[in-house]
């Protein structure tokens, strides 16, 4: 079946186990599916626009008070959507960090994190991890101290990631919070990996900004996410407009400058919409859901010379794993080399590997059924099995 | 019907003819609702994303085809997905503006133009309109100079519409870059209002970059966008990062500043990509959609007091009407005041205009049928009949 031209309908949902790890967490519910069969057209959520003409304001369907709940959710002060994280990271850099600015991230953010403060010009530093690939308050007053004698002055702002991309490991924000204000130095959190999976208090953080991902993990299409500040920052970051067009004398109302007026017009925020209630419900069952990320890991260590190279017992769902011992072993021999794995996991209905992966890869078990999780770690061990692997 | 708490189904564009000024363009094809139901997913674009792991580089679906194909059908040498317009007016801006370079855009430009370069800190200055509504080159030039003189400098940047979002009106944008060039100053054509309604050519037109809108006029989602360039500019708003980790020595291979990496990783992207042949072809029947606007204002213009306050005869289908002289004066004292228009056009089906406006407003006829014009003129003159105003 074709959508138009060589556009095949997309069933890897419907028809496979997705242990993809940026996936997990942005597959939708229900009830999004049919709000973006609702608000699927352009402008969708603009029928309804009156005066002051901004996105956030608008009341049917309900935005303004989505707005509202979700700041309140996230216990924050106040919250604007963002076509995706890195817009909430490039919206808050954009507003604090000046050219030559000295600009603190981990040895363990994202890419966005840094394309994001290059874009403004800050001059980035890295916090060392330690030797359990954890960004430690003693390593970030470490990074503080040093970075503020470097440039003879306190750095413009920090990022820290509540659970990090490479491992899924959790951070001890809230303690490097508290060392970054002794500097003077607001702290932003990116929640990419943590906002709409498990729960999160801005305030008890005690951080400045919570930045999520919609499509990551909020069960939202994409590109959706949120940026939301304490009453602090909040004048900065959601500063409105001062143009004023020197002929026509034309001013623009409460437009922001960092959200360039609307963000989400559509089905991408109807989606986050539709998709919250039942978000907010799921975070109160990560622990069940890390239970399973364990369940699933002691399955794969079953399989001699596999290792986890994230946090063990695991904290979050995201996990990396090392079976350069294990799987990699198999693939120096078989004829279809690397791709035997993924290979056997598609027959099993399996899919979210990397293909061609053996030897240090990601898998994310987010919203698996305990069903789904069982199936799962015997299918590996089935397949270890088949491949002559030892298999405990 | 309920979607989720209190997220009523929208049904406007199933149930009535809808006339609004910035939806008329970014109703979805059928296809398009075809690929936004199987790629709602968050990431639903990455399946099969390989090295080297960019958006415009994944081959199925045909992400890197489409962008071939997209900035061939604009006559540009390269193109990238974005946000909306907005966030191309900002990755140009970004790009080629420094804190207090001198700007210029027009008594006409968008306020998301503003926005852009203000984020950028850049001075705004305006090329003013002629009696007419129209940018000329002549006052562009007028204005080149007159802010070449006032700053020591040229311009880093000119932004001109194709067509305004006030009147609708076709803007001289070959003269203008003409001109604008001269003073070797880039020129991006704002083509929220063409690109997908009506032909573009940047090479005809002479423009450096082309920003177009998904949901405003490619029948995409929102927010989608593109932004297109010449091989001259592509190298430096096309930038990759060049972030480097000091602590762990990481690059970022080819992910793009302003981009910020990806950026339509969904739903979105797939809808204008789904809708894009239909765009192609509807584009090649500019010409009618232009006849039947020019039907409407007709219509309209029978109406004793009315004005069409765009170019007459129309050469869009956006418009700028004044009833301050026929449906106003029924409002003064109708119980209704000016609910009475919004509510009597309802009751026929009609909607799109803002509730209570019966003095300026604006209205858009694109993509009606024949027979939706035709009924939409005799409703208009039908209320203005039933509420004694002379027609004609």
């Amino acid at each position: 079946m074709k959508c138009a031209g060589s556009i095949e309908t997309r069933d890897v949902e419907e028809l496979y186990i997705n242990i993809d790890p940026i996936q997990a967490g942005g597959r939708l519910t229900p009830e999004a599916l049919k709000a973006v069969i609702a608000y699927a057209d352009g402008y969708s959520v603009c029928d309804n626009c009156l005066k002051p003409f901004r996105l956030d304001y608008i009341k049917k369907p309900p935005v303004a008070e989505f707005h509202e709940e979700l700041a309140e959710w996230l216990n924050m002060d106040q919250v604007r959507m963002v076509p995706g994280a890195r817009r909430g990271f490039q919206a808050v850099a954009s507003s604090l960090v000046e050219k030559g600015d000295p600009v603190i991230l981990t040895s363990l953010s994202h890419y966005t994190e840094f394309v994001a403060l290059e874009q403004s010009g800050g001059v980035t530093r890295e916090i060392p991890n330690d030797d359990h690939n954890h960004i430690t308050a003693e390593n970030a007053a470490e990074t503080l101290e040093r970075v503020s004698r470097e440039f003879g002055r306190s750095p413009s702002l920090l990022f820290v990631e509540h659970a990090d991309y490479q491992y899924g490991n959790i951070h001890e924000v809230r303690e490097i919070a508290k060392v970054a204000h002794q500097y003077d130095v607001p702290v932003l959190l990116n929640g990419a990996y943590s906002v709409g999976v498990m729960p999160v208090d801005g305030k008890a953080l005690g951080v400045d900004f919570v930045v999520g991902s919609g499509h990551k993990s909020m069960a939202a299409p994409a590109p959706s996410g949120l940026v939301a500040s304490t009453e602090e920052y909040a004048g900065k970051v959601f500063r409105t407009t001062q143009a004023k067009g020197d002929i026509t004398g034309r001013t623009f109302g409460i437009k922001e400058v960092e959200m360039m007026g609307c963000t989400l017009m559509g089905v991408t925020l109807m989606g986050m919409m539709a998709s919250f209630p039942a978000v907010k419900e799921r975070v109160l069952h990560w622990d069940h859901e890390v239970e399973n990320s364990n369940k699933f890991a002691e399955a794969m260590l079953s399989i001699e010379g596999t290792e986890i190279e994230s946090d063990s017992p695991r904290q979050h769902t995201l996990t990396r794993i090392n079976t350069i011992g294990s799987f990699d072993e198999v693939a120096k021999t078989h004829k279809k080399r690397g791709y035997f794995l993924t290979k056997a996991l598609k027959k099993r209905g399996i899919t979210g590997v990397i293909a061609g992966s053996t030897r240090v890869w990601k898998y994310n078990t987010y919203g698996l059924t305990d069903a789904q999780i069982q199936y799962l770690g015997e299918a590996f061990r089935e397949i270890a099995e088949d491949n002559g692997l030892n298999v405990g």
